[in-house]
């Protein structure tokens, strides 16, 4: 996985001057897909290249409709594209309806983004560790030797960014559906904060808790896609200028405590604790934090959270015809969740709420808080063959980014390193709500210096 | 009930100009108030009176901070004020944390209006006859021979502006409880878009349906309020510039059909045919309207809504103690609510949410849809005395106001006119979502056509 791409700037300065076009972009991006990895559920070659036609004949006019004007960008299966499929990880194409673009892919279609295709994905995202019995399971790039879990629910995205076929992909995290495919990758993976970006024409897990979140290879073009997307910003020249200049010591990261320490793997916590060692080495500001919401948080994934409810609550309303053909491991998850009464379902809601509320006290004296993003290697396909192999491992693959999705923060994982068995770790930061900013700026600088580290 | 107040803008400009002061229109709203009416369950004259002073004192330095500057103006029970009890309806006092001030509290404070006291409202608000066992229910002053109900939940809000101890009182309505007791108390009442206003400070009913609303003894005066305290506003007479200039002609009322009829007590009925008849004359564009989403949420509330369930979820969480000492006629609607799945919860959620974005088509070709605020006259409270006989008569109450609460639209109530037994009636106007000004602007012109009329 040494493919380079050049920042999405440059990429971005090249096509505005001539320098290369869309359709060179596009086949370069077409000529990276490896199907033996299994990135996509549709992937749509000739659809991209009409697409990159048309940008090109835009940019030849002299219009330039944004800044992802012409970039191959993924997109999750669960949202609607109009002339795509949606299956939302079932084993059956979803109604015509499901194809209705929602806000996030009209943004791209209006800047004349190129849409590669739609990435694999777990079946109704419900899952963090990546498995796809209906469509396969993404290989995980890293380990080309044994059948690596690409992590999920976004489980094509990460690969999609890696194998270069997409210079950005689109995922959504309900409770890490975005990080941990990232982190499982090594690469960079962005959660908004709920309700920042709308979720209008994604299938949903979780009508509470579903955010749209951005998957790259670096930071830096995390943020570029951010700043494009993003309506208070739209521009990702202005969104450096104010937050692409953080030296070091501006940056104060608060180290979250056992809750995210006590169940990892050890391969895991030394590759963090080292990338934390460097950051603060380096002059960033880093200093043990307290965040007693976040065990709390965690338990809420053991007695259960509302996900679970509502999805049973959306197949029931639009898709019951689905209930007999999902997938076991998913079905048994879900029917736990529509069980609950109503009073059960809103203590939760409002125990989201109170603790959300408790923790934003917590970044009074720091910007992010961090935490290895998934405290497991990328597990082996082999060994998750039973619902009683899958399910601690699932467990383990949601149990610290969670926390962001039921805290209502948002978050961002990015490489810490590769562990003693050459396998990603990521480093996970988290800021509070529409905090995304100031969680870019932060992130901008760790990576700048980890990066430096390894060169070294 | 012909007490006579000049109208806000009118009052304004006397302060502004020095005629009058804050503590002259208090003392005058203290003189008016008529304890047997029983309107709040919290009076509170010194309290009223040092606000004023502070009025006073910063009209006497020059400064005005709002339109609403020593306005007398009385709050539900339900609305936490610093220094005043809350109840919520219910036989005790609720802890302190209550009484903290949500945004509508504050924006009242920020520009030194008087606060009178706390008006009386049904238990956790949910009803809409307006009984109160625990506090006495008001007495509706348009029937001195015989106790009559006052409408709720915001039951001695209605009250309050008509003895003239309030200018302006605020409300709550989550299926109709602003607007049935200015029904039947001749009042208008204003129930604002879900979402529009903020709920914070409030003792909640429905965390999805819960609204603030006004009520005064005009349209006139409830525009006021909106204008002086809607942060796109803040300033009546720029409202007034925009919006209060409709001539008949401007105005497309679609009248409701048959589900907000067939139920109607014939004394409503003719009243508010009669004042339709009236707006036509006088030249607004009245027609027949179609609106099947009416009768659908109408069925909502026989089958049950979602605010049982919620009203059920809030006092386990916050309430616990208080399950034991609640008013049979509110438990045991609440333990209706608390028995359902979380299954059952969220598809009634989905239905409020599809029959509202249906609903919002109805409004393409008319500014409001007409209807009966109540379909019956106010009952007796003496009719009143089981479960048996309330829970028709409260079902009646709400029957008509719910439709705008489960459709997510604004309305608001103006008096149609005096039944055969001088009871008062009142006609209801809907409006699209966040169509407060059209909905103002349409029932400006109602009221003058209305009120011209009765005088000749």
């Amino acid at each position: 996985m040494t493919h380079y791409n050049p920042p999405l700037a440059t990429i971005a300065a090249a096509l505005a001057e001539g320098q290369t076009c869309a359709t060179e972009l596009t086949e370069a991006a077409i000529a990276c897909h490896r199907p033996e990895l299994n990135a996509y559920i549709a992937w749509a070659p000739e659809f991209a290249r009409r697409q990159a036609a048309a940008a090109d004949a835009a940019l030849a006019a002299g219009c330039r409709p944004g800044p992802l004007t012409g970039m191959p960008i993924a997109v999750k299966d669960h949202f609607g594209v109009a002339g795509l499929p949606v299956y939302a990880g079932t084993v059956r194409e979803l109604p015509a309806r499901w194809q209705q673009e929602g806000w996030l892919i009209r943004a791209l279609r209006r800047q004349l983004a190129v849409i590669t295709g739609k990435t694999q994905a777990v079946e109704l995202a419900f899952g963090g560790v990546g498995l796809n019995h209906h469509h396969g399971t993404p290989r995980n790039p890293w380990d080309m030797t044994q059948h690596r879990a690409p992590g999920g629910s976004s489980s094509g995205a990460g690969v999609s960014v890696q194998e270069g076929s997409a210079l950005l992909a689109l995922g959504t995290d309900t409770a890490g559906s975005v990080r941990i495919p990232a982190s499982f990758t090594s690469s960079v993976g962005l959660k908004m904060t709920a309700g920042r970006w709308s979720t209008t024409g994604i299938v949903p897990l979780s009508t509470t808790l579903d955010t749209p979140g951005l998957l790259a290879r670096s930071v830096a073009d995390v943020a570029y896609g951010f700043a494009a997307l993003d309506p208070a910003w739209g521009d990702p020249h202005r969104f450096n200028a104010q937050y692409a200049h953080w030296v070091p010591t501006d940056v104060r990261i608060g180290v979250a405590g056992a809750p995210f320490w006590s169940h990892c793997d050890a391969t895991v916590a030394t590759v963090v604790r080292d990338a934390l060692d460097q950051l603060a080495n380096a002059g960033l500001r880093v200093s043990d934090c307290a965040f007693p919401e976040a065990e709390q948080a965690q338990q809420l994934l053991h007695i259960g959270s509302v996900v679970a409810a509502e999805c049973d609550a959306f197949i029931e309303a639009e898709l019951p015809e689905w209930r007999s053909v999902l997938d076991p491991i998913i079905s048994s998850r879900i029917a736990d969740g529509g069980t609950i009464s109503a009073r059960e379902y809103l203590k939760r809601l409002k125990r989201h709420e109170q603790l959300g509320a408790a923790a934003q006290a917590r970044f009074a004296s720091v910007d992010v808080i961090a935490a290895p993003t998934v405290p497991i290697q990328p597990p082996l396909i082999a060994e998750l063959n039973s619902l009683e192999t899958y399910r601690p491992k699932n467990f383990a693959c949601l149990s610290h980014t969670c926390v962001a999705n039921y805290l209502g923060l948002c978050a961002i994982t990015l490489p810490a390193g590769l562990d003693a068995d050459g396998l990603p770790v990521g480093l996970m930061l988290m800021a509070a709500p529409h905090q995304e900013e100031r969680l870019l700026a932060a992130a901008l600088v760790c990576q700048t210096v980890l990066s430096s580290k390894k060169t070294t």
